[in-house]
């Protein structure tokens, strides 16, 4: 792809450029787009969607003195390709590379960080209150999906905004598909102003009016403001962002840039928060991602001639054991029901779906209804199932703790993506999750080792079912063992997978078969490592843990989970609560957010991989202790 | 007060009663509540609001058959009046007496617990769910106040209850004030239907010629619905709620039982989600919690005869300590602005909202919302300082890790009621901040032992301003020490209390305090304790604390929050760090949500006061440690 920053200058330039220029140049921006996810990967569709939108707000508006926060974040590459990052866009996603989200430490042009959805309106409030303090005079400029408003924060703040009234604009993405399918009223409700055309051609005509005589087109649209009884509601499809305070544009083809141009002209003219409705389609000019945009959400390296992934299969993931056991388990239990939050490819559920349409519930993007929902369900004499990414789950930590763990209800909660999530980066890890949920009182805490341990435990919490249990797996194929019949494994119980008697590795997850491959190199050294894999961090297996804690003297923990509160902590906790004042090193991620980079690389950077571990064990061994017990 | 349990069977009785017992009922309802709050403390405008409507609701519907939720639930004492609990009334939110909430541990009658804000519609969704999955057909009934409606979850649940199209009834109790004043574009929008005298009378008339006409009703509602252009919006005044799915009643006068109780045999006859908006006057009965019903909201103890309170003033609480130190701060720093969800009063944030409007955000019950807020005023180079209870800042856990710390923007959090809050109970209590605040990288911790150090570490944190942060103060009194001019403390310094060879006791917050006079008494039993005053909960004073625990050989720590990840966890992992196997001992709160009673009364339980900790002490240093280190 040919460099672009040595022709002109981003994104100044953009505003001497001619609408067909701008055209030209948002094909080559597809172009090249489509060809580096074709081989970093990344989010396709949504991107394919907003390049019209990201070259129209940039040769309308001034960024970096004009804000831009792109909600999510996943739709920010052709602004990051208009914004100084042409040349670097080869690196997306890559370790070191170019963040697949906007951040503020890449560039001046992202005024604020986004990953998680719903957050823009929000942030563009912020930002707009903090100009308005500062006598500054610069737009701000949410854009923001149809899904992700569903959300309750990107709610909440619209609501705050329509009531302080402080010049904003907040350009509602309309794709007709949220990640998943559409859900919930407030779509169902866009639907009908997209398919009115009644609603769209008298908007249009009135908009043209108001176009042609500039100077008096604000007035025309305050006298509409007071018109009262129906015309208001012919005119003005968007009624409720009115009656919330929000002026109302649109709905606006989204890909066409005159037209957008025209409209953010207009808007920004305007007192007060506004709103620009806009349609798009996601995956437009890229044919496999225009027929499947689901698939090209966010999407793997692949062939740009057929559309097809690069990567061969090579056996289940976690996500899939974990979607194909429920639909086992749920043939035999009619109580199990499913959730997930506008994630249900994603939660490896989609079969599940489709087998038990009524047992199913995709809430929207919206992880703290999930979650209540799930209580109500389980309050309701149900089995519900909730799975949600653990990144997403700190969404809804109040709802763990208030609405499932205090009334102590069988909400079971598959963590999927817990621990490295790789090229996605700071924003979506799962390193936080043994930590916050450890903390919560009646919490169960299960992680397998591998998948088809994931079945057993999975298996296993829907029988035992006496309380709220959290099952975490990571974001990865499963370790190839081979899946067996589900069956009940002994509650609130460890495995030993290796005895010893110089040193316990106690280890939670999928890193339990990175220590026993350390325990058996460093037996090559002379040490003598017994290795326990914990299944449950919560509670712990007490007496196994004790006997070989014990028995070997010294006590390493590992983790893909933060050290800090996590399982290495409740193993502290637990010698403290034991009277046992035993050397003890925690392997983890230490205290800190980790970047982007492919997972088996951070991994080993994080030191979680056997020969990390084999390093770790040998320095602890090698270790002064600098004072023993009293 | 007579009791009433002899002389009918509620609530089944009441289903007999003509509408002048209901509302003799009524008014011996507000008695008895009047007199039990103006012993017991609790709150009483909330309740006397919702008096005629739980008689409508108990008159009409079949409860524990049919299911109502109360939304927050501090409005559910004319439910639990009417439910059974009329004898142990007098108990209210007294140690081991009848809950201030919902409690489904407390009665079949509540059929799922509240108290935090906005959970009712899905919790009622969730059930209904439930209800048709096991081919049932009972009523689910919500009811939420107009506060409530604007925090995030409840708008998501409206959302999907809309799109599901589930039977279920909302009711929404618009008392024209949430806790604090009016925020917010949706409580604007219910103030216009309220006052436009035009749609009440139109819709009025419209209801009544549909109720004269029973059969027929509801096809009249339903030819409405098809009409297009704007008599629709001229009839139905709650457009929004129809746009999103729900066919909407009202406005309804919420101190007339005939009206409601005609309403809602009407609505319980439409099929889907229904909602009915009744207008209450908060405190209605009770001339000084009409005349102020903000003061009466929640409320201690007071004179029935004036309605003022009865304990008498000891010197200033942390939070109110906190508002002055705002307010000052302010005055010589303009940067400082100041965040709230729906609790100016409760935070001590009142003065500083008078003194600077332009500088103060109530952002209504939106937690999530307030803290994506605050991280882009910080963004906008601002600094905010967002007061939130501990308990209501669990709603905005994903924002403080993904807005605020993972771009490390220097947000303060004025995290009051940390720790036992006393009668509130379970669903308020503020122990677990320390254990979720802690594991998230970039934050620092806070707490002080005084209220004169509050003013200081408030000071240094705002000076200093490099990153997130968050200061935990406790629901009490201060601890009388006098207020000196706020000065900068040293960053991540703790303070030695005392000195001493035996035991190092670190403790966090106010429990210094009582490790303090712990220490004194161990020094009669021979024991010579160290005392930390930790300050920094993270990072901790690690030089201080190895300094001490080294010289002591053993460690107790001291905290009002879960043992569980907490400050003691801390220190635990510090020692592991610096391969220091010393025998550790953590004092808090075991993993379990702690019971309603009084504060003291509780610290002392759960063995935090001064006997508990020499106590603790004693076994602790009496206990033979089962091995030491290798």
């Amino acid at each position: 792809m040919v460099g672009l920053s040595g022709q002109m200058k981003l994104p100044e330039d953009l505003q001497t450029l001619q609408i067909t220029e701008l055209e030209e140049l948002a094909a080559k921006i597809r172009r090249y787009m489509i060809q580096t996810v074709a081989n970093n990967g990344g989010h396709l569709a949504p991107n394919l969607g907003v390049v019209e939108l990201a070259l129209a707000l940039h040769s309308t508006f001034q960024s970096p003195r004009d804000r831009i926060i792109w909600d999510v974040g996943h739709q920010s590459y052709p602004h990051k390709l208009l914004t100084g990052r042409w040349e670097r866009f080869h690196t997306l996603r890559r370790y070191r590379g170019l963040s697949g989200f906007p951040k503020p430490a890449e560039s001046v042009h992202d005024p604020f960080g986004t990953g998680h959805s719903s957050t823009s309106i929000s942030a563009a409030l912020g930002l707009a209150l903090a100009r308005d303090h500062c006598g500054d005079t610069y737009k701000v400029i949410a854009v923001i999906g149809d899904g992700a408003l569903t959300g309750g924060m990107a709610l909440e703040a619209l609501n705050h905004a329509g009531h302080l009234q402080t010049d904003l604009m907040v350009v509602l993405n309309d794709n007709e598909m949220s990640i998943g399918s559409n859900v919930g009223a407030m779509s169902a409700y866009l639907g009908r102003i997209r398919s009115d055309p009644k609603y769209f051609r008298l908007k249009t005509e009135f908009e043209q009016k108001a176009n042609r005589i500039p100077l008096v087109g604000k007035k025309i649209v305050d006298s509409a403001e007071r018109l009262k009884g129906g015309l208001k509601y012919l005119v003005v499809p968007g009624m409720i962002f009115e009656e919330l305070g929000l002026t109302y544009f649109g709905p606006i083809d989204g890909h066409n840039i005159a037209a957008l141009k025209g409209t953010f002209r207009q808007a920004s003219r305007m007192k007060g928060p506004v709103l620009i409705h806009i349609l798009t389609e996601k995956g437009k000019g890229y044919s496999f991602a225009e027929a499947s945009p689901e698939r090209f959400h966010g999407i793997g390296p692949f062939d740009l001639e057929n559309g097809l992934p690069r990567s061969k299969k090579t056996g289940p993931t976690y996500t899939e054991v974990f979607g194909q056991t429920m639909v086992r388990l749920a043939a035999e239990n009619p109580k199990i029901v499913a959730l997930t939050a506008a994630m249900t490819g994603g939660t490896g559920l989609s079969r599940f779906a489709e087998a038990y349409p009524q047992r199913f519930f995709d809430v929207g993007i919206a992880e703290q209804h999930a979650v209540g929902l799930a209580a109500a369900l389980a309050a309701g004499g149900l089995q519900p199932v909730v799975a949600i990414y653990s990144t997403f789950l700190q969404r809804a930590y109040d709802q763990i703790v208030h609405d499932v763990c205090l009334q102590k209800l069988p909400v079971l909660f598959a963590v999927d993506r817990a621990g490295i999530v790789g090229e996605d980066g700071e924003t979506h890890q799962g390193i936080l999750d043994l930590s916050y949920l450890r903390s919560i009182p009646q919490m169960t805490l299960m992680a397998p080792r591998h998948e088809d341990e994931l079945q057993h435990l999975l298996y296993t919490a829907l029988h035992h079912a006496s309380g709220p249990a959290a099952l975490r797996y990571p974001r990865d194929k499963g370790e190839g063992v081979g899946l067996s019949e589900p069956r009940l494994l002994p509650w609130g119980k460890g495995e030993l997978l290796r005895e010893g008697g110089d040193l316990l590795i106690a280890a939670a997850g999928p890193c339990a078969n990175a220590a026993l491959e350390a325990a058996e190199k460093l037996s090559g050294e002379g040490v003598d490592a017994a290795v326990i894999n914990a299944r449950f961090i919560k509670p712990l297996d007490e007496e196994l843990l004790l006997e070989w804690a014990r028995r070997c003297g010294r006590v390493l923990t590992v983790e893909e989970n933060s050290i800090t509160g996590g399982f290495g902590s409740a193993v502290l906790e637990l010698l403290a609560r034991k009277n046992l004042a035993l050397p003890v090193k925690l392997l983890g991620i230490k205290d800190r957010f980790v970047e982007q980079g492919p997972r088996a690389l951070m991994l080993s950077l994080c030191g979680l991989d056997p020969e990390g571990i084999f390093q770790a064990a040998l320095s602890f061994i090698a270790a002064k202790m600098t004072e023993g017990a009293s």
